[in-house]
C-alpha cells in the first residue's frame, strides 16, 4: 500500500504538543495511508502517544529541545533555529523522507526557514501564502493569495501568484480549470494601480498554458464570491482584507450569540434553536479553513493557526496529505516552469507590438 | 428658533424617489431644526411632497430635468452634469444656501463634481471619503477612511486622513480626542511599507496640536475593535477591506437565514427566536451605518448608498445635520490648517535632525 509521510512540527503551537497528537490522530483514523514523522520534545510526545497505539504506530519521534518562539524575529530564527523542532519538521521535506511539513509556530520564522532549506522555485521571485475562506461555491471554499508573505507584488509576481494558486486550487479543490480574478477597487478594466492593470493583461496570456480562467478584476465583497475560485493580491492587501473579514466575522458571532443571551427566553429560544446555530457554526468554522500554504518553495509547507486545536491540527493535516498524496510540489513546479516560458513570450509579443 | 439647511438630490438613487422623501420625512419628524432644498424632477417630488404636508412646509423644491446615472464615467459627468440634480446638490451648498449635501448617486461622479464645485481644502492634497463601521465601542461605531476617494496615500496624505478623521469623530460620534490607528499587517513598528512606517512619526507629532491619540498600527481585525475609535489607510486597502468585511458579513447573514429555513422544525425555531435574531439584525443593519463623509472639501456633502430606502437615506442626513449643525466644515478646516503647521515643523525637526 502506498504511504504518504506528513512530517509535524510539535511545538510551538499556542495550544500546546496535545492539540497537534490530537489532530495528528483525527487524521490517522480517517486515512490508511498516512505516516508521520513528528518534531519535538520526546519527553511530551512519547506519554501523548502512549496513550494512542494505533497512531504511535505509523509515527516516529524526533527529539528537538529547541522551540521557536511565537514572538521570534524571523532574522533570529534563521541564525540560531537550526536543530529546533521547526527547522527539523521543515528538513524532513528537504531530505525526502517526508512530503509535507505542518507547523502550528510563528509564521514569519516558518516562511524565512522554509525559504532558506527549501530554496525559492526557479522562476518565482516571491513566495505566497494561500488560505481558503467560506464561499458560496459548491466546495464552501475559496483560495486567496497571497496573505501576507511579502508586502509587495509587482506584475509578474501576481502572474506567478495567479499560475500558483491555480495549481493549489487544481490539486486541493479538484478543479480542474479554477477561474482566477485580480483584486481590485472595481471591475472595470481603468480601475486600480498599474501593476494590477498590468497584471491583467499578464493572466489573461497565460490562461491555456496555465490551465485557468481569468475572469478579470473582482471586489472585496468577492472573497467568498462563486463567481470565482482563486483571488490573487499582493500580501499587504490580502492580509488586511482578511483580518477584517476574520474581524467582523467574529463580532456578528459574537453579537450572535449576545443576542441568544439576553434574557431568559432569549436563552431559552437560543436553545431550541441550537441545532439551526450549529449547522451555521459548522459551515463557517474557522477550524475547516485552517492551513495557509507556502507556494513558490521546494516542496510543500502548511502553516496551521497558532491557536489551533486538534479539529483545527487536523484540517491543516489534511490539506498536506492532500497536496502530497496529488504530487504538488511536483506539479507546481511544472506549471511555474511553463508558466515562466509562456509569460516570456507574451511580454516580447507585447514588446514587439510596441516596437511596431 | 436655529435652523439648518440640508440640501438633497432626489435622483440617482436606486430606490427612487419614494426613498428619498420618505427619509426626509423621517428626519423632520425626529428634528424641528432641520430644512431641505430638494433637487430634481419638480413632476416627481411634488406629488409626493403634497402627501407629506408637515415635510412640504419645510422643504424647497428645485427643479432639475437632468440626472447623473449611476455608470456615468466622472469625467462626463464634470463635463455634461451642470444643471443636473447632483450638481446642483453640490451647488447650494457651494452658494452657502445649504449647510451640508446628501446625494444617493454615482460616488466618482460626485466626488468630481464636489471636488470642482467646493474646492479642496488648503492643505489638503486628496480629499478622502471616511465610512462608519459596527464595532465593540460604545457608540458602536468606527471610522475608517479613505474608503476609496484615491487608491494612493502618500505619508503626509495618511497625516491628513489621520486628523481629519479624528475631526469627523470629535462631530459625528462626540469624541473629545479620538484614537487614531495607522492600518498594517503587523501591530509591530518595523512591519509595513516605508509611507505607513513615515505617516507614524507625523501622526505621533501632531497629537497634541491636533487633539487626537496616536494608538500606533492596528490590523484588519481591528476594523470592529475598541481599542480605537478611527482607521486610517489608503483609498485601494480601505475599499478592499470593507468590501470584503461586507461581503463576509452578507455571506453569514444569508447562511444564518439558511439555517433557520433548513427544515419545518428549524423554521419553527427561528420563528421563536425572531426578537432575538431582530436584535442582532439592529445592531448590524447596514442602514443604520449609511453615510460616507467626503473629507477634505470647503463644505460637507454626504454620498448615502445607492441601494438606501428610506431609513437608510435618514440615517445619512441626520449625519449630514449632525456635521453641519456642529460647525464641521468651519471646524475641520481650522484643524487642517493648524495640522498642516504642525506637521511641517515635525518635517523641519526631522530633517534638522537628519542634518546633525
Amino acid at each position: 500500500m502506498r504511504q504518504t509521510v506528513i512530517s509535524i512540527d510539535a511545538m510551538g503551537g499556542d495550544a500546546g504538543v496535545a492539540a497537534i497528537i490530537g489532530g495528528m490522530a483525527k487524521s490517522a483514523r480517517k486515512n490508511s495511508e498516512i505516516r508521520f514523522i513528528v518534531h519535538g520534545a520526546a519527553d511530551q510526545i512519547t506519554p501523548l502517544l502512549q496513550k494512542k497505539p494505533d497512531l504511535a504506530r505509523i509515527t516516529v519521534i524526533r527529539d528537538s529541545d529547541k522551540v521557536i518562539a511565537m514572538d521570534e524575529k524571523p532574522s533570529r530564527a534563521l541564525r540560531s533555529g537550526k536543530g529546533s523542532s521547526m527547522w527539523n519538521t521543515v528538513e524532513s521535506v528537504r531530505d525526502g523522507e517526508a512530503m509535507a511539513a505542518v507547523s502550528c509556530g510563528n509564521t514569519g520564522a516558518l516562511m524565512a526557514i522554509s525559504m532558506l532549506r527549501l530554496r525559492k522555485m526557479p522562476g518565482v521571485s516571491r513566495p505566497a501564502i494561500a488560505v481558503l475562506w467560506p464561499s458560496r461555491n459548491e466546495s464552501g471554499k475559496n483560495i486567496i493569495l497571497d496573505m501576507g508573505a511579502d508586502i509587495r507584488a509587482d506584475a509578474n509576481d501576481l502572474l506567478q501568484y495567479a499560475i500558483m494558486g491555480a495549481s493549489y486550487a487544481r490539486n486541493a479543490l479538484g478543479l480542474k480549470r479554477p477561474r482566477i480574478g485580480l483584486l481590485n477597487v472595481g471591475v472595470e478594466e481603468t480601475k486600480g494601480r498599474p501593476e494590477i492593470q498590468e497584471a491583467a493583461g499578464l493572466v489573461a496570456s497565460v490562461q491555456d498554458s496555465a490551465d485557468l480562467d481569468y475572469i478579470g478584476f473582482v471586489e472585496g465583497s468577492d472573497l467568498p464570491s462563486d463567481r470565482v475560485d482563486v483571488i490573487v493580491t499582493d500580501g499587504f492587501t490580502g492580509n488586511v482584507a482578511l483580518k477584517a473579514s476574520e474581524g467582523t466575522a467574529k463580532l456578528f458571532g459574537d453579537w450572535l450569540r449576545e443576542a441568544f443571551n439576553h434574557s431568559f427566553l432569549a436563552r431559552l429560544t437560543g436553545l431550541l434553536a441550537l441545532r439551526s446555530l450549529k449547522r451555521l457554526k459548522k459551515r463557517v468554522d474557522p477550524r475547516r479553513f485552517n492551513g495557509g500554504v507556502f507556494l513558490g518553495l521546494n516542496g510543500t509547507v502548511v502553516k496551521s493557526h497558532g491557536g489551533a486545536d486538534a479539529i483545527g491540527v487536523s484540517a491543516a493535516i489534511k490539506l498536506a496529505f492532500t497536496l502530497a498524496h496529488n504530487d504538488f510540489a511536483e506539479k507546481l513546479a511544472a506549471r511555474v516552469a511553463s508558466g515562466v516560458e509562456a509569460s516570456q513570450d507574451a511580454l516580447r509579443e507585447a514588446s514587439e507590438k510596441d516596437g511596431e
